[in-house]
């Protein structure tokens, strides 16, 4: 089964978007829990636990991880493994927005996608096509940075090109349908919720295009408003309103609550709009 | 001693700007040593002892490393250990082209600048300059990439922006200015041997900022032309001429031969431009 595949499942059994960001900052860990890498897995393993009966997948952000070295890599790939142990049908985007030179994108294709096989991973478009390749190789699912959630996002993702008059963020856009139609499937966009007009354009203009959509939540996007603009060919991600409903030995109980609230609001939005 | 500091002491001691790029791949590693991760750090080891005499610092890219993932990692971790001690005066830049919101980019600064304590970091600028700022907080040093060396470079940074004429690389470099004038020498450009052209023109445009040069050698940048355009506020890498210059048990003699071929030949350019 292919991610488009994999997505279209979830949906349908589920009616849910909802997608948990593992994002595990030790700074914000329950506060019962040790200040070291080992309880990264701890904390995880609760709140996918927790979540996993109200999403239809997980997003974990190598970063948090990485910070820790190698020792964090390992905390990593528990996690990992935990979701496809446990959760086969869920779909995992590994959220590291590598980006290089074919022969090293090479490299992180075989680590992402043949050793961890994740359904999917975050890319930066900068290098351009050829950089992209080996990832599509491998017959995997990647999302290329398109329109991100924070402010800066417009320094360079807004810039216009002088001569087709189409904004950066659409002209990777229009690389990424290129590549989705030559590689059956396998592109999608990050789009942040933080800009719904942008989103519905572009969900206009790319129907096939599944999107991964952050900014929802903490920082700031209105649900209702991005599910209008996004559809239903999307992952729509929540990290710190879950990971940290509670930062007390209830934080998995908080979490899942959280999470069910946000996925029976998707429900009910997605109905109405249905 | 900061980045630009330790740069110009090193080229004024050794009157070269080669930096050697340590990109193992596993495949290409001299045929006696065994295809597992362990053997990484046997041939990085070797390579680096064999030609830190004719070289100012050392690009080892973590790509080539993750994809073992925590096994890798903690060779990558040696390495950079490997380095630190035996060669303190050599500058170490971690080749990862990280890039992700404020606090994410936190995660992974705090791991290369504190952690690893390497001298610099290669940065995507896609997300724009929120994403960039957790790097320069620590006081370390980033190059972004601006004008990379592949071929598909020209599918984004070359897009001519609407409202001031400028490319997206001469815009990425123009951020980099004003955030190398607000962190005080902390920024620097990657730019592809294999735009000498445009190499020359930013190098006449911003004097200020360092530049890590990629794509002489195996990627076709000639080393004249390379010099002539960069000037010595640069470092200039080569990694597979060097790596695999033979693939047999004398592959360290070999590396150090080609090392010190191109360190004397860059002297030489560099006295007579001089």
């Amino acid at each position: 089964m292919n991610f488009h595949q994999k997505l279209q499942k979830n949906f349908q059994s589920k009616s849910t978007l909802l997608c948990v960001g593992l994002d595990p900052e030790l700074e914000k860990l329950p506060s019962f829990l040790e200040k070291k890498p080992e309880s990264i897995i701890i904390f995880c393993k609760e709140i996918i636990d927790s979540t996993a009966e109200f999403c239809i997948g997980f997003k974990p952000n190598i970063a948090f991880f990485e910070r820790f070295g190698s020792i964090g890599l390992k905390q990593w790939e528990l996690v990992i493994e935990h979701i496809k142990k446990n959760y086969p049908d869920h779909i995992i985007v590994a959220d590291a927005k590598r980006g290089d030179l074919a022969n090293t994108s090479k490299e992180y294709a075989h680590y992402f996608f043949k050793s961890l096989e994740v359904d999917s991973l975050t890319v930066s478009p900068y290098m351009g096509k050829d950089s992209l390749i080996p990832y599509l190789e491998t017959g995997k699912q990647i999302f290329l940075l398109c329109l991100t959630s924070n402010p800066s996002s417009s320094d360079f993702q807004r810039i216009i090109s002088s001569s087709d008059s189409k904004t950066l963020y659409e002209l990777v856009a229009t690389l990424s349908l290129n590549l989705h139609s030559e590689f059956k499937d396998q592109v999608g966009l990050v789009v942040g919720a933080t800009h719904p007009k942008e989103l519905g354009s572009l969900r206009k203009e790319f129907p096939e295009l599944p999107f991964l959509i952050p900014g929802y939540g903490a920082q700031g996007g209105n649900l209702q408003e991005t599910l209008i603009n996004s559809g239903t060919n999307s992952l729509i991600n929540s990290s710190r309103s879950i990971l940290y409903a509670s930062s007390e030995k209830d934080f998995a109980i908080q979490a899942r609550s959280q999470a069910k609230t946000i996925s029976e609001e998707m429900k009910a939005i997605l109905q109405k709009l249905s």
